[in-house]
């Protein structure tokens, strides 16, 4: 379907709100494309935008690490977009090189290993079970 | 094929060097189930568990980092066993139940959100391309 | 392996034949890139082809219901060429904007859902069992 | 982590809000076992029930269209507890035999041709990026 | 939905017919599980049968050789019957302890590279682009 | 984060014993660019490349075999680099035209089925326990 992205001056009264709050959330003059392309459906914009507010703020974890958790997800789907820009987001709260490269690693592990339990059917360890 | 778990009296020597490396490593008195699967094919548990010692130590990140990083890949991956182990191992380095139902929640966010992009066709923006 | 398409006029006589099928079903004179990528194994086109004609036909499901679950599968596995050619099959069945993001945003929900009842190992309910 | 499930009597007072919302909104007398799994954590419950409830609603879509969708991503994700309460769902807005089994069907094709459009690497027709 | 497994002596005539083929095809006196589970749509369950007595039968490919591929997808996709149930194909044409331990291993290593490739947006190398 | 590919000339030493072992074991007088995204992460890029170089040669499975297996992962998970550069390696082990065209009719028939077996909760034939 359309796949056009809606810019701040075409976008619907309450797509403009969710705009402003992301904007002034994160202290920038502009939206990422995926707001853009979710405001074809003002709901699911506000109801993912709040979500993503919610989820990713400080709280048990650290923003950094959920950041770090969000790229793990999108390699494993293939996502392009959003390793690109949870990359960026994970950058600008201090993921250096050398740590991108160990999250890769442990991705490429988990990958690996997920594999091989389920092809040999390995049983849950009953000490596992207790806790 | 042979799903029966090969315990230390019952593995070759090669697996037992093994064995014996996880146990010092882990301070424990048993491997677990995964290792006793893959024994069956020691030069591959030997692989593997030098991969796991080298990725899961302290680096970059610290371990309990990865070991929710690695509980990602494996709920996106439906891997029980994985999330199982690597629960336990999360909890023995210090994740609470606060932080496991946060842990879910970015997993849960990342898989809906890396959906609406590929359903939507974002193109990475521009600024994400420069860094 | 080889990308070329197979035009028609390049198609074996086997290929052909399936070819002439689909424009007649279809009431087009061409047929899309993917049957001409399958051409390169008429045996596969044939099977391939006989298999959508079935399957996506009316029956108990309509047309654009059958069209809008094979867009969801699509989406969740990431193909790009699928969600593209069976939304173009979608909107000549009726469906519109605001059917393309309701249907976005269930298969989000499903995406997310499935990670936390996964990640939680909810047991399935008695009642469920029943039916 | 903690697999048990909360019942009404255990749930805190903003767990039982939500509780008695979905209760009311189904005309049921207790909720389903992956609520009683997320209120652990009562926020996620109530985000988590909110989009459900607003994404599942009659809409652009049908009740009934949007549950055999979820179900299809339920199933090619292998999430198990979803494809079975959704499919309880599907039932009771209407699904039968028939169309359970056509929804198999198409589920099944696209999983397939989904990996032959993806081994072939097929370019997207020109025709597709008019529209 | 209905998970009864529909045996010989209730199966429609048209389940029966394929019964009989698979039957005579494989030398066997009763069909698996996953057929009686398909005979509740004898359209579907003739097709996919259909399917596999081609695909799966000796030609560029020998039959062994198709069976571990199948046997790596179903890994990959976590589907323990599938893996199960061509894993006793396989057996019966010939895989023993040592073959199953490095095909579960290439499938790791896959599933380890491919996430690699994707989490460092390797680009296509020319040289794989002239061939 | 860096997408930039290390040239033999930019790499570490580390890094160019990695080059020049796969350069010697290939006989080639470069290497692919999946290495040198690796080789942003020396110790990362050494470890796949033993793992790569041990688990691809001559064994139980001869080396075509295994470059199949590896291809029909990698189609399954959506890797189009890892498609191609191991689809050249095929080719120059004695892949042809009929044989990719069967490896991907058996990759999405296994997908197909896969899908099939979840979605009917098929159970385990006890014949298949016994093994």
């Amino acid at each position: 379907m359309t796949r056009e992205l809606v810019e701040y001056e075409n976008a619907s009264e309450a797509a403009r709100a969710v705009y402003e709050d992301i904007m002034r959330t994160r202290g920038a003059d502009d939206v990422n494309n995926f707001w853009k392309a979710l405001a074809h459906d003002p709901a699911s914009l506000a109801r993912t935008w709040e979500a993503v507010k919610t989820v990713m703020a400080p709280g048990a974890l650290d923003p950094l690490t959920k950041q770090l958790v969000y790229i793990a997800v999108s390699i494993t789907n293939g996502c392009e977009y959003c390793m690109v820009s949870h990359g960026a987001a994970a950058r600008a709260d201090g993921m250096d090189e050398a740590m991108f490269a160990e999250l890769v690693s442990v991705v490429a592990l988990a990958n690996q290993t997920n594999r091989q339990a389920v092809a040999y059917g390995v049983p849950v360890d009953e000490a596992f079970r207790d806790g």
